[in-house]
């Protein structure tokens, strides 16, 4: 199957299903079902087989998932079965937090530059990276061959900021700045913004 | 129409909508069109016009949507024309971020409450806050009756907070910890994961 068929929030599940499966296995389980893996994510079971059988038969009817081959299945399918690195802009308190989280090498990705505006930032150490220029991003980047970017500049940057990145040859952008962003078709943004999701929570709220 | 029935993605993309209607807003504009409004965040004009038409008539054929009018019944909608406090419970890197960023009290919240477990934080100041016990949560957060929590806690952590913050009467909970958390079907929860969103995108990269 083409996989450009696949609707893009069938492809946005497969990491919460891989997350779980990975859960699973640092507990010590071997095999699951949709049903169990549906009741950790309050996903129903039909929706789970249904969204694993675009790509492949991954389980068997009454013996559910081998917990290690499913999540090698969904590492090849994510493409995470290699080390992706990372150019981070951004340094500020965000920047740090992100610069210092350990949980991105054991999962795929690895913060490989961290650039910054600010002249009082750069230069400096975040964690164990070297605040560079924002001014040398577009040539570092490109050398480097690095294709994802993290951006947690403010909004009123980030537009701008990405232009460049664009230029460097980034691919793909995950952005915390508050601000939609225009971008070429071919490159990938996603947005994380607690406001948005702050927002969609009060709906429900009384 | 009742609320229940619209679907929780449609919901979800509202806050995207007003975000970038602000974002128009403050620079000066006083209407839109579908058109418009999708161009900015990448879905189309027919989506729009059908999400907003499930919460009622907001605009006028060939005229397209009166800005002001459209942010205020949004907000409105998703109940955040009054302040929301919120208890953050976890004060490490992305704590200190979160309590820092000025972005949420033009935009109907207020972090109220910080707390951790670390002996050597607890009575420490982040931002204007003084870190609480989380000993002491589930009676604070009872009795300044506050409904939404952001968890910034380790993974291994998340579950028995989560379980101090349903005693103490929260209603929703913003979660970071990248571990998905069993609660009653009455709690909404939504999670911030990077990790996530960029095995999301690696599966488009090359």
């Amino acid at each position: 199957m083409d996989s450009d068929q696949i609707p893009d929030i069938v492809v946005g599940r497969l990491p919460r299903y891989l997350q779980a499966l990975q859960r699973m296995s640092e507990d010590g389980k071997l095999s699951t079902s949709s049903q169990e893996l549906g009741d950790r994510l309050g996903i129903s079971a039909a929706q789970i087989r249904k969204d694993l059988s675009q790509f492949g038969e991954f389980g068997k009817q009454g013996t559910g998932y081998a917990i290690p081959f499913l999540i090698d299945q969904l590492e090849t399918i994510l493409k995470i079965k290699r080390f992706w690195d990372i150019a981070l802009v951004g340094s500020g308190d965000l920047g740090h937090a992100i610069a210092h989280y350990p949980g991105f090498s054991d999962r795929g990705f690895r913060i490989a530059m961290v650039f910054d505006n600010d002249t009082s930032k750069i230069g400096t150490k975040v964690n164990h990276f070297i605040v560079q220029d924002i001014a040398n991003l577009e040539k570092m980047v490109r050398e480097a061959g690095i294709k994802i970017a993290m951006l947690t500049v403010p909004a009123s940057a980030a537009q701008k900021v990405c232009d460049t990145l664009v230029k460097a040859g980034i691919k793909a952008i995950l952005s915390y700045a508050p601000t939609p962003l225009t971008l070429p078709d071919n490159i990938h943004v996603e947005y994380i913004d607690p406001l948005i999701q702050l927002q969609h929570i009060t709906y429900y709220l009384g």
